[in-house]
């Protein structure tokens, strides 16, 4: 895996702590792209990472992030999201326009940028890269009360599946991953009673591995997790 | 249905044109909103219809829209959208971000609207009134070289699930529609040889008023129309 | 309508007697077939009604009963079904066949019967016929303890789902309407302060009459219809 | 791995061949299940594996199988189907429901024998075992020409839905895997122009494994696997 670039963008979470850990085992290089770098600092010499500052819904920002990486970019990643609950009448339209924004214009512009540096790139086992987008049930089901969720997991599920039915000829891998449920995160735990009713950052990130791996003749173009427990 | 109002958003073809006179023939009184009312002077005459000029993808401009109704909103529907065809590669962000915002932002925005103003009325057979979004097959599948499509006609489904899950057992009845072919607009139609192969406008109509119709024991959230010979 | 049939199949409930009464409203000549036709003599009184005796799941009554029919068959509609709850370690595998056999093989010979039919006869307004089925939420999402009627109403999908694909095309309109919700049936009815819990089988009648007089350029091949106030 | 017992069921293709191996190789003793084990004995002898004559869809057949197997269950995969393609109207209905009972029916025995062992055994990782079905893209869309697959595949799936929901809480992990393309099967290979137009029944196995061993945290139901080059 020497000289090959695994980037994760968005941080804020133990996800994608576990996907960098996981990844620099497997001997990529890592580049975590981020608005909030300073919170990432342990992480970052732990897993000897280039961290990057970098608003992924801002396309001058995801074109510098871009220009700026070297070596063969394998594995894009991208993590971002944003959310406002409430009953639809509440909603501030601000607000609304924002989730759309972080969700799935960021995961448009990280994943056009990434689709061109891989179509210029050579194959490895007759792959180009692979591009993965962390999607929740709300892209599947709009859920009441969560309309700005909805939309934006909803259409970066639409940009999902576009990319994956027109770059897979191409020999891109593009994957859209439904966690349904809550991420066990730092900080924030099951009750003891109640174990695994949280998703294992480091499972998901196991997950995240065996679809990059996967060989070309039987990819996976999107996947649900979701813990045991969990109603369905 | 005398002091009935109904709100079609979006003139610019032929399915808004049967839906206004349909709903004019069974009593409605009829306001129509778009960006460039010019187009609709005549069939604003024939329908006795109020026609405002409004950019849907404005908070202010919708403000302005709902302001000015008068009468008990009974129906909503909103129509435009806006699509941009390339390689993931060529497209312009700009572009994207547009094409997001008049298909599924401009929806939120008259969704939200027009719940605010029917969950201020009185029920007439137990209804506050009927949303209904037109969609596209791109809402449930996300074809090649047409990312910007899928992205806002997802969306606009993942807003629809969600208002009609928070918002029926209130009383108002929310319906997504694909529209899964080409639309029989004006100055636009099939070969001969090749009969209904784009929808017709008027039979559209007929089914969304079987949706207002529908009584609220039986009510459905999404309905596919598409041509006998359309393969899908 | 002189002289054009309307073939309903399986009576013991509320549904069939709303869409007999409604089609013989407009001016359909009614058939009725059921394995126990003594439950519906009063029924078949009172709309001038044809009433055979069948169990849809055997190839030789189903035979009988299509070369009984009279007149042009416009009108095909499926309703039986057999479902056991139970822990799937509890089910007896006699009535997991049992119920696959009523649900889903009973709706391919009598689908396969009518598409013969109606193959043989002349178009009106460009359309053959209309086969409906009548599905259920169990044929979209397979609950718990519920797996025999899982496979039945999931098999009888895929059947009107490859039906709609091959036989659109020739003109028949094939439809398969998902009931989501209990149907409020002779003897069977909500609570006071739940009004509307429970569909109500004339209005369910009014959307299947909807589906049989949509225009061909506008056809829908499946439709949920669910109680205002179920949750989904 | 040692006393962990594989159970493969239906062994005439190259899928059954690459399970054996990969499931040998990872420690587990292989029982393969078929009609026709004379087809098997290269395979039975170079994976150590106990072979077993067995029809799937017949309830004596399941019930011996079971009663003969040895050690913990720790995988049941079920790979039988059987379609018939043609015309709606062409169609044998002896042969429809013959599909029906290898597809589904078969399914269900296995699978419910295989639930009722796994839930009297103890847990290794919080897991009492993994149930497996192969399916295929019949299982979601129905395809014209090709009524008893689908019926066949759709019902599997209903099946597996049911028993995920059912059965997840209880520590057994089920999954349905779309297999979207056809196998690279013994005899069987794409033309040299066309490279991995087939699934390599080795690759299937390795998802197929990622299943088996992911954390029950972050279990998957469903998985879709296809060629890069497959239109969907």
């Amino acid at each position: 895996m020497a000289g090959q670039t695994a980037l994760i963008v968005g941080v804020g979470d133990g996800l994608s702590a576990s996907l960098a850990r996981l990844l620099h085992q497997e001997g990529y290089d890592i580049v975590l792209a981020a608005r909030n770098i300073a919170k990432i600092e342990a992480l970052a010499k732990e897993t000897n990472t280039t961290s990057i500052k970098c608003d992924a819904a801002k396309t001058e920002d995801v074109n510098a992030l871009f220009s700026s990486l070297a070596g063969r970019l394998s594995v894009a990643i991208y993590n971002p999201s944003a959310r406002q609950r409430g009953p639809i009448t509440d909603l501030d339209p601000v607000a609304v326009k924002h989730a759309m924004e972080v969700t799935a214009y960021g995961a448009f512009l990280v994943g056009q940028a990434a689709a061109k540096m891989m179509l210029g790139q050579s194959a490895q086992n007759g792959v180009l890269g692979t591009i993965l987008f962390t999607g929740a049930s709300a892209g599947v089901k709009g859920f009441p009360h969560s309309a700005p969720f909805a939309m934006g997991k909803f259409a970066q599920r639409g940009l999902a599946q576009s990319m994956a039915r027109e770059l897979h000829p191409k020999g891109i891998h593009v994957g859209w991953i439904n966690i349904d449920g809550g991420i066990r995160n730092p900080g924030r735990s099951e009750a003891p009673d109640n174990p695994d009713s949280m998703l294992d950052p480091d499972a998901i990130a196991r997950s995240y591995l065996g679809l990059i791996n996967q060989d070309r003749s039987a990819w996976s173009n999107e996947l649900t997790l979701r813990p045991w427990v969990e109603s369905f």
